[in-house]
């Protein structure tokens, strides 16, 4: 059998089960006193997640974008960022220049920094960035903690990503490169959600939020019932015959999903500073129920993942 | 100008400049209270490190050994190690399963565990991981400290690898290939080493004794007169030809290099409890000198180093 037939979530699955030891949440944990060491890795390759005509600034911000967005999610302060490039050896020296003042002005834009790498020749660009923060024990925000009666919410919008992969399927576009690399992981609202203790499950919609939402249901064992209304469609997505679409399925907006206690999302909201959205609620059944038009239907299960999705980015 | 023109280290150092953070130690540090928390990555390529016929399960410890060596340099405690894989898709499941199984057997033998990691689908198999680890900050080993006088000493025996590779270059030979991939990271040695407060300067020997020696000129502002006949030449390297060049100029041995104040080398050498060889002194010129035969000349500045040496595995 090959990965192609189970795709990237079951070996991830094949593979956790052999360590025993990972707790499949966006980050992974290490004991420090009254605190988490939070670390977590993401690895892309041009082939796979870079646009033609990407430049070698978009594709240092994006590695370490996505890797923040992870600490982000658990409410983690972020400490440093390692990177590892492998590149050919016939690329240009501007090459790297460009990568790392696209790593550098992410890393500071969100308080942090590169700390340290690696640099080996391969045949295709790729970079694989490490993120490592740090969150009291009592602020950190699980994947697993969900509870029916949870008010769901999203940060910001969903499917302006969806929407600019469409339109660089139409034409080359570079302003829809930069909106699908120069992504703004949510660091600060991450941090601030984390304070109130009100959050009780806590991801970011890297896949797009359908994919999110099975995630999360598999980890809690419970579902949720999502009104289709109140879903925050980018203005890039709605101008699209299928933004809606764009906005369950399509991966890349980086933005956080959180369950909280009703009691608790007026706190919540109001510390997270950015758009915060009420899109549903945790309920007891395993499904993901979407209200459309004042009719029930199955959300349907899928949104971007490697091994089965090949020849989309991200 | 291309990176084949200038190199690996060039390279780092490009980029390292931009960050201004970076401390080009075998690992980056992070301030928590009195102690450090260590990070270091390392990324690997199937063309450009492992030999044919190399196994899923020697790709799955090597990669974690390597970055283990590096905590090991630094008197570090590991304490968790990513793992993101890029994988074509018509990889076989069983390529994981074995990969996995590696990598765990190699965390677990030193005493830490694989905590999380990612998988994306890529054109070649490429492995970056990222170990972790922590030391009291007055135990730990950094690359800069030198001091004139200072022995300057070895664990192990050096040249083993290299005699595998040339073994491998003259014929298909699946116990040089476990030579070259199952690599013993000087763990407990780093720590014991480190708990001594006798080491003033420490790294681990990756890309050969030579070029070690001039990355810690360089960093240190001084040099080293080595004695060729203290080298401790590995058994398999004797029998060979240029078996003496291969324990200073071939890399992957992952042995450490330390350097002693000459009243605390006993101590080191009785905690660290492996073989230890005193191979020369720290001198105050900038200058690696090797003696042979009572006659000095100036050790050569080579050994593997990415982009410059294109063809060589490790």
């Amino acid at each position: 059998m090959e990965l192609r037939d189970i795709g990237e979530r079951r070996a991830i699955t094949i593979m956790a089960e052999r360590y025993g030891s990972i707790n499949l949440d966006d980050c992974a944990t290490i004991d420090a006193g009254d605190e988490f060491f939070l670390v977590t890795t993401d690895m892309v390759n041009k082939t796979t997640h870079f646009p033609d005509g990407s430049t070698p600034y978009q594709m240092g911000w994006f590695i370490v974008a996505v890797n923040l967005s992870d600490i982000a999610a658990k409410g983690g302060l972020p400490v440093g960022v390692t990177l590892s490039l492998g590149l050919p050896g016939d690329e240009n020296v501007d090459f790297i220049r460009e990568l790392s003042r696209g790593a550098d002005d992410c890393a500071k834009k969100f308080g942090t920094k590169i700390i340290g790498g690696d640099t080996k020749e391969m045949d295709s660009i790729t970079i694989c960035g490490t993120a490592i923060g740090r969150v009291k024990k009592g602020d950190f925000m699980p994947r697993k903690g969900t509870r029916p009666g949870d008010i769901i919410c999203v940060t910001g919008e969903l499917g302006g990503t969806g929407a600019a992969l469409n339109s660089l399927e139409e034409d080359k576009d570079d302003k829809a490169i930069g909106k699908i690399l120069i992504v703004h992981p949510r660091v600060e609202e991450g941090m601030a959600a984390a304070s109130t203790h009100g959050v009780t499950a806590s991801m970011d919609i890297s896949d797009g939020l359908a994919s999110s939402l099975y995630q999360l249901m598999d980890i809690n064992g419970m579902g949720f019932s999502i009104r289709a209304e109140k879903i925050p469609v980018a203005v890039e997505a709605k101008s699209r015959e299928n933004g809606f679409d764009s906005s369950l399925y399509s991966g890349g907006d980086y933005e956080l999903l959180f369950t909280i206690s009703p009691d608790k999302f007026k706190a919540v909201k109001e510390a997270v500073g950015c758009k915060v959205t009420e899109i549903g609620t945790v309920i007891k059944e395993e499904k993901v129920i979407l209200i459309e038009g004042g009719k029930e239907k199955e959300m349907e299960n899928r949104g971007y993942e490697h091994f089965l999705s090949r020849g989309k980015t991200i």
